[in-house]
């Protein structure tokens, strides 16, 4: 692969990315409004979309839209409309998980009240299928129908995953098995981050002409997707246990203060019994204030004795390399495949399940 | 008109909808789910839609799609996801506004908590487009988009006038004008009750050739449907107060616990000055469980005695004539009216502005 780019390069690829989301999405949101009352949400729904973040998920459908020799300028609407996703979502999900900050500021709904948020988050939801009908113009009536029907998709796995993490925060269910976790992984981050932008790329791409090559790729691709997303969160959580907080730009350990459901913890409590898996519980069962940076830093060290650290990281390379050799079997059928274009691909895909912040 | 129809036939009409409306809603909403951590999601999207209502919204739309020639079963669908729309909105409304109770029974986050309350709002939003994109096989590919389009907008609007409305609350603000209060009632009702349901009815009739017509048409919806709308509300707000208590289901005065902005309140600060101003101001601004029985009492004697009440009721009343006027402006042009639908119509127009529960 001659033309791999090196680490530098893909970054600045991501960003050159995010810059035309950003720029989509904020044209797409009106700045000034004429009601000085509706002037807040406005501000509110831009909020979110204006700190950041890597664009990860509208890369992932502008290479695949090109991997199949779209056009990237056709899938700019719909990449941006996955990014508004995640932030409409993201703005919800900080109430229900009781997250305080967001991107190193504090939570939208900490900034302007639990009321607000959860109305600038349908407020944004609905700008997501407006933009979303904008496609008409650039695509055609055909595809605009079938991206609208991926989105619906995704936003039924996405609700399904969240249901069952939350569910088992609130009934303080700690017996998950790993068949359990990963369902719950799929729905709730695979489909979004993986699964869902893939498919849109090849669908705007409109260069697969037999229905049944589509119906048989847009398959595999939920298989791809499975695995790449199942690697993605597992990294993301071993990286909230082991990240150089510097680069991270997260709180370590915060996933065991906030009591989450990780490879590592189900790993974990397999492994001890008793007393000890007795006070595992206890210690994260408590409500996040009442936990000591002792007692995490306990469970952090149980997990690296008992090998659930190193579990994890096989277990994330093993979905990885599923992944790949689904990604490399369905590039080889693409006989125009572009060789820039398979080598971007492929970065995002390492760095999406190698990333080390 | 001989074929106008007797309240209890019209009653028994609106009820015949409501049972296609529910069937429609029902059948798309899977009963039985797998994965039994996700049942309780399931359940908690069928819980609103099962606690009754009188489909008021799905039936104007029914209504004005046999208007315009239209076929009613080819705006079931539509309509059945106008009461959907409600649904989830409400689901986020009453956790927004703080209300306990939801059709006389606890609301959805008093019962499951707010986060998965929140989470089925969302997923229940999502099946809202889901059975929007059922409407290709139905209206065709055209009428579908043109569906999509104001649902879009609806929303847009719905969202603009509750945060209105919130950040009135929430910034403790009781110097609102009326026109900033029949724009906010516009935004946050006559959109969803009367403008959208109508124009979404003309839209599937797909009876107006001409364009031109078509645009002309439902911009004149736009402008019926805000006198409708705020007659409705004018009407609700006025019921709050005024209802005989056995028969309207909800809490008398309630709107004076939960300090709502109404035309009766603002007309009422416009009267009283001084003293009795500040004290009426301060009792409205205390949290809901500080405020006395005798207090709200006396404000709603203090509404009484300054025609506030009177004032309001002809303010929907004229309103409400307005509507009237343009309805039959736009009916009068209609070669092929049917006598019952127009009787229908009429019946259901009048019912939203003059009923008294």
């Amino acid at each position: 692969m001659e033309l791999k780019s090196e680490p530098q390069t893909f970054r600045e690829y991501l960003k050159s990315n995010k810059v035309l989301f950003d720029q989509t999405i904020m044209r797409f949101l009106p700045q000034t409004i004429k009601t000085k009352e509706i002037q807040l949400l406005y501000d509110m729904m831009r909020d979110y979309p204006s700190r950041g973040g890597k664009g990860l998920r509208g890369s992932l459908c502008l290479l695949w839209c090109e991997l199949f020799s779209g056009k990237k300028n056709d899938a700019l609407v719909t990449a941006s409309a996955l990014e508004i996703f995640q932030n409409w979502i993201l703005i919800h999900d900080d109430i229900e998980d009781g997250s305080d900050m967001r991107r190193g500021l504090p939570a939208l709904h900490k900034k302007f009240g639990v009321e607000l948020a959860i109305n600038t988050g349908d407020a944004l939801h609905g700008k997501m299928w407006e933009l979303l009908l904008t496609n008409r113009t650039i695509v055609g009536t055909e595809a605009t129908l079938g991206v609208l029907f991926e989105f619906a998709r995704m936003l039924n796995e996405t609700t399904e995953g969240q249901h069952m993490d939350l569910s088992w925060s609130l009934q303080n269910d700690w017996n998950i098995d790993e068949p359990d976790y990963l369902l719950m992984v799929t729905k709730k981050a695979a489909w979004y981050t993986c699964i869902t932008p893939c498919r849109l790329g090849l669908l705007i791409s409109q260069n697969v002409e037999k229905e049944e090559n589509l119906s048989k790729l847009m398959d595999q691709i939920v298989d791809f997707g499975t695995h790449l997303g199942i690697a993605f969160q597992i990294v993301d959580d071993v990286l909230n246990l082991t990240a150089d907080e510097t680069k991270y730009g997260k709180e370590i350990l915060g996933d065991l203060y906030e009591g989450k459901r990780t490879v590592m913890l189900i790993h974990l409590l397999r492994k001890i019994s008793g007393d000890q898996r007795k006070r595992v519980i206890e210690s994260l069962s408590k409500p996040r204030p009442a936990k000591s940076a002792e007692e995490m830093n306990w469970i952090y060290d149980l997990m690296k004795n008992s090998g659930s650290i190193e579990y994890a990281r096989r277990l994330a390379a093993k979905h990885s390399t599923s992944a790949m050799e689904i990604f490399d079997e369905i590039a080889a059928k693409q006989s125009d495949l572009h060789p820039r274009i398979y080598a971007q691909t492929r970065n995002l895909l390492e760095y999406l399940t190698s990333r080390d912040y």
